[in-house]
């Protein structure tokens, strides 16, 4: 790996932009929704298929990792793009947001996290060192900076308090990472709903220097207004010419929400986990396939989505599979939400570079508002 | 579906034979390993997956899919085929199997079965009648008769009685059939482990007249000497000229030994359910993926496999992903263990073909004894 990171602004349409990540293991389009591969798999899905609905990079857990297989064994397996057999660009999370939720198990200090493993019990450390070694190990494009992330509402004191140590723990992310010789790291905005510790944790971020931000501190139970709320100035705090991106965001009009306000990536469970439930997300807003009224539904989940799922199948099926238990459920309905996503990102791409962002949003809701389509 | 059934032997050596079937699906090359594709899915795979393992046909289970979705529902929807997106032949059981395993549940007089749904109790009945309505709402290519099969050990009255139930249930199968118009329908020969019983149902079968033959009542606990005992004789007492389909079976080696006794088709749940559960059939024997050995193993599952798991994925991850309970294991393992037991077919065609089935069978045993790759 001797290209560097590099991010290209091409174009922009209010705030709203559109952009080009290179790196050594490939480009990544802008704005940009990652699928999430927690333990080394984006659950029910083969990673040739995630390529197929059109992703340019997935997200890896350093949390789950490191408890399992262990982040040395990846390294010494080859890494985990060819661990997990996907050759395109990872981006690790740090850690700590995952630590931090562990609550009675885990205990912080300034110097970092200790914790209690989930899976057996045994005791782990996480610092801010510790955890840049672990991304590094995994061989991470994209390594985040270790951050605490507190739960919201959370009073501005205990706010402040986190952003703070996050700054510090920011700059010790970066001493220890170093300068960027192929990965990147990116560090992380806190400050809750407070305009005011947004803007001086976005100032030492910018002292310090990252070769992307992130927006951190959002979707811990603040709802959509306020997101947006912060949403409307966050964004613009960080460096124009470094991409911004949004954690844990969302649902897909949060997307949409958020790529107006200027966000250029975003990562989330919801089509994963929501595929291996039956609900399935369409232009036409949320579909519940478990619900009886598509026992005997001939018709395609959604006629115009070129998935597997839509292309081989009706609701009937998709309701039976689902019903029986059967793991095609899953697969398919996995593949049918991460497609939906991926349409999502490429339909804002062609609206951002042809100047209508604000058409294709007012399309987008309108078509929601319509609903599902009416039972056969 | 205009074109009728039909089978071309097209080599023998000794008693094994490499023949194809045609029906107005598509032809079925022999002999044939089937996976079973119970409820409407072959678990863990998409069905253009199981085609690319090179199967010809897999199997619908009638006890099943009359629960759940319902054979008047699949027949609505288009028919099996349609409703699971294979559009290669599907073979289905007569759902007499799974019935007479429901013990205490069931009750079973000349006219039929009457049972309870092990989903929610409902009260059903099957008969031979039913079974080949059911069988032609679901659109099957090759239909089974409705029969007895008792668990072994059983006393020779016993088996007697149950194989000429069988018998006279067999009559009113073709009666309720007819005439073949594109699908075809299967006698199935019961008689236990007892000749002159095996030779009585034969002979019974013949006179009634089907498209093809089935030894049925083994792998039902008598052990593969004994199954191997019947297959002596049990498949020269059917008519050459009609393919030969042994239910149920099974672990690679019973594979070879039928397919050497004269056997032309054959379906287990053995390569799915174990790809479930991470056992993986190899050149070199079973191998447990679960086991702590391969944690650390960078080397491929069977480096001569060219399956998606072989190809993509070192040991350590299949067994990373399977302690951490990822359903891509089962996807991968499934499609795997589908592979090798399509490839092994392929080999016995080959092998037929050029007249050296004794020094592929002599190679098949040796190579396992050989035992699995020694741990890095």
């Amino acid at each position: 790996m001797t290209a560097s990171f590099g991010f290209k602004l091409k174009a922009t349409d209010g705030r709203a932009r559109l952009g080009e990540i290179e790196t050594p293991r490939g480009r990544i389009r802008t704005p940009a929704f990652m699928p999430v591969g927690t333990a080394g798999t984006v659950k029910a899905m083969l990673p040739e298929s995630v390529a197929a609905t059109g992703a340019d990079i997935v997200l890896g857990n350093t949390y789950h990792l490191m408890l399992r297989p262990g982040a040395e064994r990846v390294a010494r397996l080859g890494g985990l793009h060819a661990f997990m057999n996907w050759r395109r660009p990872i981006l690790t999370d740090s850690g700590g947001f995952q630590v931090m939720s562990l609550a009675g198990l885990r205990k912080l200090t300034e110097k970092g996290v200790t914790f209690k493993s989930h899976i057996d019990g045994a005791r782990f450390e996480l610092t801010p060192e510790r955890s840049m070694e672990i991304q590094r190990l995994l061989g991470s494009d994209i390594v985040m900076c270790f951050d605490e992330c507190p739960a919201l509402p959370a009073d501005t004191a205990e706010v402040a308090r986190a952003m703070r140590l996050s700054m510090r723990w920011a700059e010790r992310s970066r001493a220890a990472f170093g300068e960027p010789t192929g990965p990147a790291l990116f560090g992380i905005q806190q400050g809750g709903l407070d305009r005011d510790l947004r803007a001086e944790s976005a100032e030492r971020l910018r002292e310090i220097g990252f070769e992307g931000y992130a927006v951190g501190g959002l979707a811990v139970g603040e709802g959509q207004a306020a997101m947006f709320g912060v949403l409307d100035y966050a964004p613009q705090m960080l460096p124009a010419d470094k991409p911004r991106y949004l954690m844990g965001v969302g649902k897909p009009d949060d997307i949409v929400g958020a790529v107006k306000r200027g966000i250029d990536m975003m990562d989330c469970v919801l089509p994963t986990r929501s595929g291996r439930t039956g609900q399935a997300f369409t232009r036409r807003g949320v579909v519940n396939l478990k619900n009886a009224r598509h026992a005997d539904d001939p018709r395609p989940l959604d006629a115009g989505c070129a998935c597997p799922a839509c292309r081989g199948y009706s609701r009937a099926y998709l309701h039976h599979v689902l019903r029986a238990g059967e793991m095609i459920s899953g697969m398919l309905l996995t593949w049918h939400n991460l497609q939906y996503y991926q349409d999502l990102m490429a339909e804002m791409c062609a609206a951002i570079a042809a100047g209508r962002f604000e058409a294709f949003e007012a399309g987008f809701h309108e078509t929601r508002a319509a609903g599902d389509i009416a039972p056969t």
